[in-house]
């Protein structure tokens, strides 16, 4: 996804959207969301949703699910205390690996400010080793997948 | 503020309220909440109100406020994804520094989950030195007191 | 603590101390280190004794350390890329509890830029009752106690 | 950069080195560094770097650097309290913008925990116009170019 398409974003482009308020502390020095807050940002819109849609159990379910690549794109500041909307869709789902695609939009504002993606993979809590993506939580991540356009 | 007070704590007896949802970072080792974040939550409750009530200009203002004490007693564990109310009151006002007393409430619950104050003296943005407290930022103070009881 | 006794104090109060550098995130606004900040080394410097010399195993081990009140005064600003001692002390060891008290120094300073207190509750990992520090996690924290003075 | 590559990367494939002690407050619910982490690793070794070798100064300079772009993979959990090396090349420099590399390796290992990039560009502090990167800043950040291999 270029800097170019990254503008063309919309709201619409997306299956989930959970919205998040910023604090104090993730301004930095410069008077602006620090760049790592975003992924703070990615990581609570991804595990919300599957806690609340896939039955995600991050204290004691047998699979869990590990970063394993993420990146961001950073389009115009946002400054505490501004509000956010987490955008979320899937852009492709293997056995037991998931690429979410995040857009975050201030409230009121039409064009993103930041966009960016996360892979998931999905391993035994114990052993580490990758497992398929199954049942209730495969439901829920193919829900985020949008028809082709 | 002892132990048994802190449970006896109400919405009620705070003047201002701001809610925050938790974010996957927020959680620890221990799947709570870490107790670092509830300072997060103070500094957010309290600068929040400042801007919007006291005309607080973090960026440009001629006045700022640096943290000089802050204290919590954590009561009860809150985890990802619940959401909190951060309640507000002012202690005590001097001429340059105000004690504020927040609690945190878990949704839907009654007694606070933590209790805590926070300690704001403001100085001059260039010289560091304590300035008084005046206009708009006092009145804006002043309205967090609670009447006597 | 008094703010006056604050200032008194020295690394050689201390029985333990770890060399924290901060990090570029750790600034805020103001150009200092955000309040938030300390407890996390505050967190840091105990739980890193703990395991060291305790033996506590936050992964798999029967009891964990519970935070329920924390408490700092913010003497000195400190900034990226400053590097500091925090310096660990027990002030009282209880039956299931501990209460350390912690100092930050700035490296070079002999004046500490904070000093705080942190109490921990030893519980079950499981059913979050009280249990009694015991064994090599008792000696470790009873080796923090300071000598009469 | 694959990910085949990536487990390929040495320390000795960059110029600058930063060791960085892992926190408590780092560690997530799955007892590892949390993904988020490894950005504030990367922004601790750029910056640190620019305010030591380039004369940055973020709290009063003309220019200041905005992060435009991120990207991380993620290839060995790392937990607290290990301490890692973030080490730093110079994979573009333009007029205005620079493109780091980083890598993330653990002490006492020969490949890399994580390795990604990060995109700076210079703007004048009042207007956020871009700048272009020039003088001693330009010489720090070319000193970071790795020969041609």
């Amino acid at each position: 996804m270029g800097a170019r398409n990254a503008k063309q974003e919309r709201r619409e482009h997306y299956q989930h959207q959970r919205q998040i308020p910023t604090r104090w502390r993730d301004n930095d020095v410069y008077h602006h969301i620090n760049n790592v807050i975003y992924y703070e940002f990615f990581d609570t819109v991804i595990n919300g949703y599957l806690m609340d849609a896939g039955g995600l159990d991050y204290r004691a379910g047998d699979s869990v699910g590990f970063a394993v690549e993420t990146h961001c794109q950073f389009l115009q500041p946002v400054r505490f205390p501004e509000v956010v909307d987490a955008c979320l869709r899937v852009g492709h789902l293997g056995e037991s690996s998931v690429r979410y695609e995040i857009a975050i939009f201030k409230a009121g504002e039409e064009s993103a400010a930041a966009v960016g993606y996360f892979v998931h993979v999905f391993v035994d809590r114990q052993t580490h080793q990758p497992v398929r993506i199954a049942g209730r939580l495969r439901r829920a991540v193919r829900a985020l997948q949008m028809p082709e356009r």
